[in-house]
């Protein structure tokens, strides 16, 4: 990674050489073996109209060219879908080495600079009816509270657990412990959204080093982990069943734990994509680890801390680790690597077999755009 | 394919419909059971604000949603990385049946919309020499034709030759046959270059259906066309060898090659990137048609005309069929796909068996940035 934060005085490349010089180093690859590479960024097009060819010009950067490169783009998702395009490509046998990168600048030197990459970014999302994204979020939201009895105070104790695990990690945006009374008392955003609930605007970069079973036996240092399997969906929309049908995450969950013969009761550590705090506990049911509505009752036993039986967001999730949108995926796999072979230093979980990593984002009509779950293991 | 052309009143959504459901009816697979999609789109992030989750708001319009989908971009060779990206989901098992749709549209009500698109991708080309990409072009064309001894009529031949090929193909942009006087004759662009060696600004959409061979049997109503493989590059930059090494399309054409088993003396009918008329010679050299310097003389020859013995361009290459950037790659192979079954019309070559595509595009320091080079056979 290259530490996630703002970072006025550097460039995508600047961002990007970095995380992809550690990820070398921490795989033992040779760089020379690297035989394609995978980037994933989703609005610089917007940011420094770089529109075309944006993963030659960075890699180029890090030093890397006459090699094939693809760029990827699907929203908050962008970063695993690089991931889930490198490791098609390992399993289709066409290369036994691939890179892959995410990364996003969205902190200018200008802030009116960075308003317009969000304005333009929210004009997509508006739905044509004068919403924007948090405050149709947070309308479904309070349907959700009155049926399961969610409170604004679960949210805020997402937040405390994430900013508590964000406090030991290097490489999150923000290091400082927050209460729940910190979080409740921030600037409202859309009730009952405050600011601290939702993820801060981020600079930032992650990669890694994907090859074959084979090959990589030959690099072997470090304990190995693997790719058990990726699940992919994309929005279905207009669906008459629409209240009662299973989230685009579930479905991509339900995909990755059939693939990996898998199942939620296997998931010893966990990154979910909390770009709002209350995202954190609607996943906990998409991913199976509760029932309907249960999420609150997870935060409240202190559960997925740390030290409860599933800890979540070990990193500080996006609400302290930060969230540049196309480096989160593979922030997030970062973190997961590192907590099955035990380098996690202080965030470190007991002996963590499976750990898994969810995304989901975009949104077209009312519905996500995008989700993926990665199943990784030891 | 949406026929390529200039289309003020169609939205990006209108163009890939028509490209989608004509590429399922040839294909005839049940849409239901598509499982996947890549979507490449080079400039709308520029050109309708929409910068995320593209292939998601396409798509949706075509009817496909709840499957995966994946957005990427290689500029010029956009289209067929997402058919390599297609090709690689059936060969690593994941999926049997998969979408892949290029569409671009570069041309808006307002003229000067349009000028600021093609502005904002100029100056990410422009190589921080205050050129233009054809002026610079044009610079390095004439060492060549010192070199070589081309001539600037070699170039309007090229032009007549696919022109004339044009007029037969209902979905090309301008089908109208040029005379070699007539280019000759066209405004000024950058000295050799005239407006009509240069490919023209294009709105449009192409698709394929891609799927395992064992599937295939199953839809099979008309004759199978195979991807025996497919070859990418990325620009390799500061090589002191600079003058002497081979393009990254010879090495990407290389690659194709190998994997296929088969070699430029097998390739019966071949869609190139002539993107400007000369770029069409070049890529003689490039895929082995013949030594250096030597496209010329095949022009000359008219070996690459439809009735010569290697036809090249026989859709109307980018100057008659028209260039919408990222759907460039998948129209070439839709016309690849009609000559190897037999299915061209007045512009069908005698019993081709071995097809090429060839794209290369994208600016890098002074080198294009992507290649990639298709093999298909019957």
């Amino acid at each position: 990674m290259h530490p996630f934060g703002k970072f006025l005085e550097k460039r995508l490349e600047d961002l990007a050489r970095v995380a992809v010089w550690n990820a070398i180093e921490d795989a033992g690859v040779p760089p020379k073996e690297i035989q394609a590479a995978y980037v994933a960024n989703s609005l610089s097009g917007l940011v420094t109209g770089q529109e075309g060819v944006r993963g030659q010009v960075i890699l180029r950067d890090a030093g890397f060219s006459g090699i094939p490169i693809v760029n990827v783009e699907n929203a908050c998702a962008s970063g695993t879908t690089a991931l889930r395009c490198g490791w098609m490509e390992v399993a289709s046998g066409l290369h036994d080495v691939v890179l892959v990168l995410g990364v996003e600048k969205l902190f200018m030197p200008r802030t009116e600079d960075s308003i317009r990459i969000l304005m333009a970014d929210a004009e997509v999302r508006l739905m044509g009816m004068g919403f924007q994204f948090l405050g149709w979020y947070a309308m479904e939201l309070r349907k959700y509270m009155a049926a399961y009895g969610w409170r604004k105070e679960h949210f805020a104790k997402v937040v405390e657990k994430n900013s508590f695990n964000g406090s030991f990690n290097p490489n999150a945006q923000h290091r400082k412990p927050l209460s729940v009374e910190q979080v409740l008392g921030s600037r409202l955003v859309a009730e009952p959204l405050t600011l601290y609930m939702c993820s801060p605007m981020s600079d930032g970069a992650a990669a890694a080093v994907l090859c074959s079973r084979e090959r990589a036996k030959k690099y072997a240092a470090r304990p190995l982990v693997e790719i058990a399997a990726i699940g992919m969906q994309s929005g279905r929309y207009a669906d008459p069943r629409a209240s009662s049908r299973p989230s685009i995450t579930t479905l991509a969950a339900k995909e990755a734990y059939e693939r990996a013969g898998l199942g939620p009761e296997d998931v010893d550590v966990a990154e979910v994509h909390d770009a709002v705090a209350p995202s954190e506990l609607y996943h906990y049911e998409d991913l199976g680890f509760c029932e309907k509505g249960g999420g609150v009752a997870l935060i409240e036993a202190g559960r997925t801390k740390i030290t409860g039986d599933i800890p979540v967001n070990t990193s500080g999730g996006l609400a302290a680790r930060g969230h540049p949108v196309a480096a989160t995926g593979l922030a997030q796999v970062a973190e997961i690597v590192w907590q099955l072979r035990g380098e996690a230093g202080l965030r470190q979980v007991a002996a963590p077999k499976v750990g898994l990593v969810e995304n989901t984002g975009g949104i077209v009509e009312d519905e996500a755009a995008v989700a993926t779950v990665t199943l990784l293991k030891r």
